[in-house]
């Protein structure tokens, strides 16, 4: 899969008292829309440990920019696809759009593939993204 | 420490579009109380896993009855006990009150004290609270 | 409708530190599961404002009994209905269940229905669910 | 008040399935941050409504940069300033420091500042930054 495909409906428990979306809900939405991207690619968070000895994707940089703001009751559409693939890190692009086209918002996360290495204070360390991961993100 | 004593400001981050508190906030509110009390007693997550091989505390059931809504702006005052030692579990208790003294809501958790256990596919099990816990809960 | 279900996929959004789902989240979800129900029977807070003015549904109670961890990956079944009509207050109930179909959790909202009234500080007054409503949550 | 200067002890509450931050939750301390800023400065929500015919500060963009991953049990500092008043907009700067003094991360919020407009769908239009209010922004 290159491109995730989601609707965001705005619901209650997203909304701040100006009956909006709270903007750090985005981020946590960028979240999930990576995790699903990944994981329709066979790279869950299970088969990350698994199959590339990885315990996550830790970011280095997050940002969105505001368009339209989302209200209660709106749905929004949202793309999510790896933008490019930078030797040890990658960048995630996010897209909302309103339904009737409006712009809502874009945002990205910029992440690093890791792997773990218990020689390392962290754990791990910053290593190339494997061919094997970015060969199936493709439709 | 035997009670916790916070204060707890309402916030934008904290609201929903009725401007007031979303409640499962008051949910992460008791969680953060519960560690704050317990880390007063010496009894952070850090020193649960070093010094009683404890990998937390997980939930057995929870609730809170509301009795006045807590505005954008309001300062409440929130209390945090162990009720009851009950064997293995233990019964947490929340009181939050608003400054001009009415009632905002009360809540609790019952939790279980557990032990790692390789054993169990969980990776714990539910053992006696200790008395070296139970004695550090007194003024 | 008389009863929602939907699916909820634990993600990397909903875990804590012992990779298992912050239980606040699972309130989180009540509320959404009880706008999705309600939304259904054509009682968005858009069709509540307009068709009842109603400015939402406040909470008197809520509570959940944990039965088994939620974990990264895991997939459960949600069911939500409303249990009882009690004159001016109405009690919700969740059902969450693992694939497996062991259970997960059960929780409850117990709520009130209110009509604004400006002459009330808190801008509106509980009152008598309509028959209007209550007829819609059948199958 | 010029700089609004905090403590942020990373509790249990903040923590994903790694153990540190989930990233979305620094965002909603940024929101918290500059919340604070304001109040500070007779900004609050309340007064922004009643001495400004302001109905919040919407955002344009925002972001933020990881260095130090911060970690269950770590306390950070957090300093947070108007860095520009650009017009009709303003730039709000986070950072965040670890104990140690190593950098956990900086973060950013553009923000607009409105007034009430009943004539437009949105129900505000952008102005510039009253005087009034960038003169409170000294120490």
């Amino acid at each position: 899969m290159r491109v995730y495909r989601g609707t965001f409906k705005v619901e209650w428990v997203h909304c701040d008292a100006a009956g909006i979306v709270f903007y750090p809900q985005f981020y946590t939405l960028f979240d999930q829309a990576t995790e699903r991207l990944f994981t329709a690619n066979k790279l869950s968070y299970a088969e990350l440990s698994r199959d590339f000895d990885s315990p996550g994707m830790p970011l280095l940089e997050t940002g969105a920019k505001y368009a339209n703001a989302s209200r209660l009751g709106d749905t929004l559409a949202i793309e999510s696809w790896v933008e490019s693939w930078d030797g040890k890190t990658f960048l995630v692009k996010h897209k909302l759009t309103h339904a009737d086209g409006r712009p809502a918002l874009e945002g990205f996360e910029r992440r690093v593939w890791i792997k773990r290495d218990a020689a390392r204070p962290t754990g791990f360390r910053a290593v190339e993204v494997p061919e094997a991961v970015k060969s199936r993100f493709v439709d």
